[in-house]
């Protein structure tokens, strides 16, 4: 059976890249084998927890031996679906658009962007490290003639919800969003929602919780 | 009893903020009254789940007549602490700085950014929509001497920690940090990460998963 055969919890799948990234750290230190102790110890999580999501996985782990650092990490990077390369686009070359562009972990991890896309005349032909800005008005030619894995919406939130569907009907299959915008999309089409403004919003009960407990009080 | 009296699970207040988002949609449209069937709609959560979230905040909604949507909204504002203001500096005053400080709706929302820092000559004394860029070396003074209540973190990986402990030493209670490493920190300090890493592997995961029960193959 393969991995994928099987769905696995989105809250699980959600855990993963933070198992890979220390992992990666283990890795990089030289270290060959982990405990679900030594790995509770770095993400935070649990160790029972730790040992349930990745029995999800089948046969990883043995009693006493722990698991082997890169056999984990090169699974959970497969059940992740990065032992492949996925290739982006961004409509919206803004200062967020322009943040993204100059991330080189994404890269890293196999994801690259290839083209950015903008409606300011400004912006179009210059490029960011080599990687050119075209009109919005050229995406569904680019789209035509480029393998396009995910649209990176960055724009306006006005705008949003049109470049979506116009990202959906030039075929591309997955949507990273950014606009404060919950996109109606068909259900053949994966979609990443970034809400900024959720996090944010989140940190401020935590830290108004945690004030009130404390007796903090604000003015 | 206060609403802050009771800790809610952090699942049902990483749910407000979309309700929030979705109330004011409805106050701006001029509607008075809503459901759990229509928030259901227009979220995409059960409306059980809604029922079940929203009771956790006492005496909301009655048996056939539904929510009062003003009602709802200040009191999930009032519950997330969004009935104060935030001051936030941000450290790293780099293409993400400069996104984070030109979205308006963070200060609609009551978060205001009222400085960055940054190490780079180039930027210290310049300003973005009025807000000044200080040199890192002069946040101890600024903190000192103004409200900050959260500090945001937009730097390089490699400094990210030292930068985060500065901040908790000089007396900041809330992080928001953007680089991708989880920062330890005392319990003290309320921190949410943003990993925009972690949201693409998941958008990976769910698009290989799809491609692969649909048939779809990767070359």
């Amino acid at each position: 059976m393969k991995d994928t055969d099987k769905k696995i919890s989105i809250a699980v799948i959600k855990r993963l890249p933070k198992y890979l990234r220390y992992l990666l750290e283990l890795m990089e230190r030289g270290i060959v084998r982990t405990s679900s102790q030594e790995l509770s110890s770095l993400t935070g999580f649990t160790a029972s927890q730790i040992r349930q999501d990745l029995n999800n996985f089948g046969g990883f782990g043995q009693q006493g031996y722990g698991y082997n650092v890169e056999e984990l990490y090169n699974e959970i990077k497969k059940i992740l679906g990065l032992d492949t390369t996925y290739q982006m686009i961004v409509v919206g070359a803004g200062n967020l658009g322009h943040a993204l562009t100059n991330n080189l972990s994404f890269k890293r991890s196999g994801f690259e962007i290839i083209a950015l896309f903008d409606v300011d005349e400004k912006l179009i032909g210059t490029e960011i490290r080599g990687i050119k800005i075209y009109h919005v008005s050229e995406m569904k030619d680019f789209i035509a003639n480029h393998q396009v894995d995910i649209g990176v919406i960055t724009s306006p939130k006005s705008v949003a919800p049109e470049i979506a569907d116009q990202l959906v009907e030039y075929g591309v299959e997955g949507i990273w969003n950014f606009s404060p915008v919950d996109l109606r999309l068909p259900g053949s089409v994966m979609i990443e929602n970034v809400h900024l403004s959720d996090s944010l919003m989140t940190l401020a009960y935590k830290l108004n919780w945690y004030r009130q407990v404390s007796g903090w009080t604000n003015g």
